[in-house]
């Protein structure tokens, strides 16, 4: 059953003035009541972090007309906590979308990504949520043609709800001739890293991390391959990280203590 | 079948000088090769996060007497990294251990925790990992009663491997009498957040995370009932967070696209 007029959290991990928020705003503007929670300042590749060492801070600020938004200079996931506990005051919002991220979240690139680590926290925190992704990292990444996309699977989480302990991870490819929408399991893929090693100007070694993306699965049921081939890719996702198929076989081991 | 001189990889979260990560590398020492690569200061709560807007810096550090040690600039995410790549140049280790936390990575803890993550990014590099915790997150934690259990686990891993894909979470009680080692999936819990709000001397607010970890799960074959009865807990651990079980209840939904 969708309420008449759901609160939306919304969140991301490339910061409260990223072009990929704004269009998640605007979507979520139609089918409920907004309120954002964003970093301040460009949080890719932050996971799960949470900070602990050093205090957040929280403001309001004014940007767009009708919008509740708010800057918080922690990570996605301090957002939504910040959001849940400070903002809202405890009281749960409806759905929790994060994004839309410039750039791919598919694979193994979930544990790295901010967007679906925010998304995640909102399904520990048992709100529906969902992490979007497209396969443009610029800031000139042009979001229209998902923009339906993002509004109906929206809809249908408010409508239908998640299990309990699961999100969704939804990525749409670049070009605007989306084939429709195919219900993936996360690719078998990792990055085969590189280091470019440079000399600072004291003559001191530093290094950036790069690679390249490797794909060790031909499936045609994974994220990978639905954005290869042209569809919107949503892939339920769980939290629960035991690797159950395992414990029978550790169960074997003959510890000698 | 054990190599009879493994390479050891030892990283840890807690920083290069925390003592966890001292007695790890003397337990390692009695098993094979080690190297070291820590971060240079504490990373608790960084999850899964790389370093991808600024530059890293490794550097070869002098503090123990035949061991090889690198202190990173970076999370202990871009110490596996590193480590593998640039450190041991592409050479795999035979194993890699991280920790001995201080503090628990018990339940949901393992998505916040640069412990876990670590030995995480280990397992996506294909090599055996195992993440070392006890519950105590004082630097003054005692460690020597896990010491065995230590040695122990990773000479089993060294003998038998792991499963692919798969790494295990250990955890160690804090009381020097263990009972033994129970096989155990993840406990459903979570934190009840709380911020401290607090006025700077501006008089403007900032805020503290604090929490109550809430365990909404009654089996006794988890992580927190092994601690709590104990127990040293072993976690086998995925990093495919694909929700399998909820693949064909979304391809039952009716999307108006």
């Amino acid at each position: 059953m969708t309420k008449t007029h759901p609160t939306i959290l919304v969140v991301n991990d490339d910061g409260i003035t990223a072009p990929g928020i704004k269009c998640l705003m605007d979507v979520m503007s139609e089918l409920g009541k907004v309120v954002v929670v964003a970093p301040d300042s460009p949080q890719s590749g932050m996971g799960h972090a949470i900070t602990i060492a050093s205090p957040l801070r929280l403001d309001k600020v004014e940007i767009y007309e009708h919008i509740d938004m708010y800057r918080c200079s922690g990570t996605p996931v301090d957002c939504v906590k910040l959001a849940v506990n400070k903002v809202l005051k405890g009281r749960k919002p409806d759905l929790c979308v994060s994004g839309i991220n410039h750039g791919l979240n598919n694979s193994i690139n979930i544990l790295y990504s901010g967007t679906m680590s925010a998304a995640v926290e909102g399904a520990i925190e048992s709100i529906p949520s969902i992490g979007f992704s497209l396969d443009d990292h610029t800031l000139q990444a042009d979001f229209s043609h998902c923009l339906k996309y993002v509004k109906e699977i929206a809809a249908q989480v408010l409508r239908h709800g998640l299990p309990q302990a699961t999100l969704l991870k939804v990525h749409f490819p670049k070009t605007p001739h989306i084939k429709g929408i195919k219900i993936c399991r996360q690719a078998n893929a990792k990055w085969a890293e590189e280091f470019d090693e440079r000399l600072d100007p004291q003559q001191r070694p530093y290094y950036w991390l790069t690679g390249v993306f490797q794909m060790n699965d031909s499936g045609e049921e994974t994220d990978v391959w639905a954005l290869e081939n042209h569809y919107a890719s949503v892939v339920p996702v769980q939290f629960d990280m035991t690797a159950h198929h395992a414990i029978p076989l550790l169960n074997n081991w003959k510890f000698n203590i």
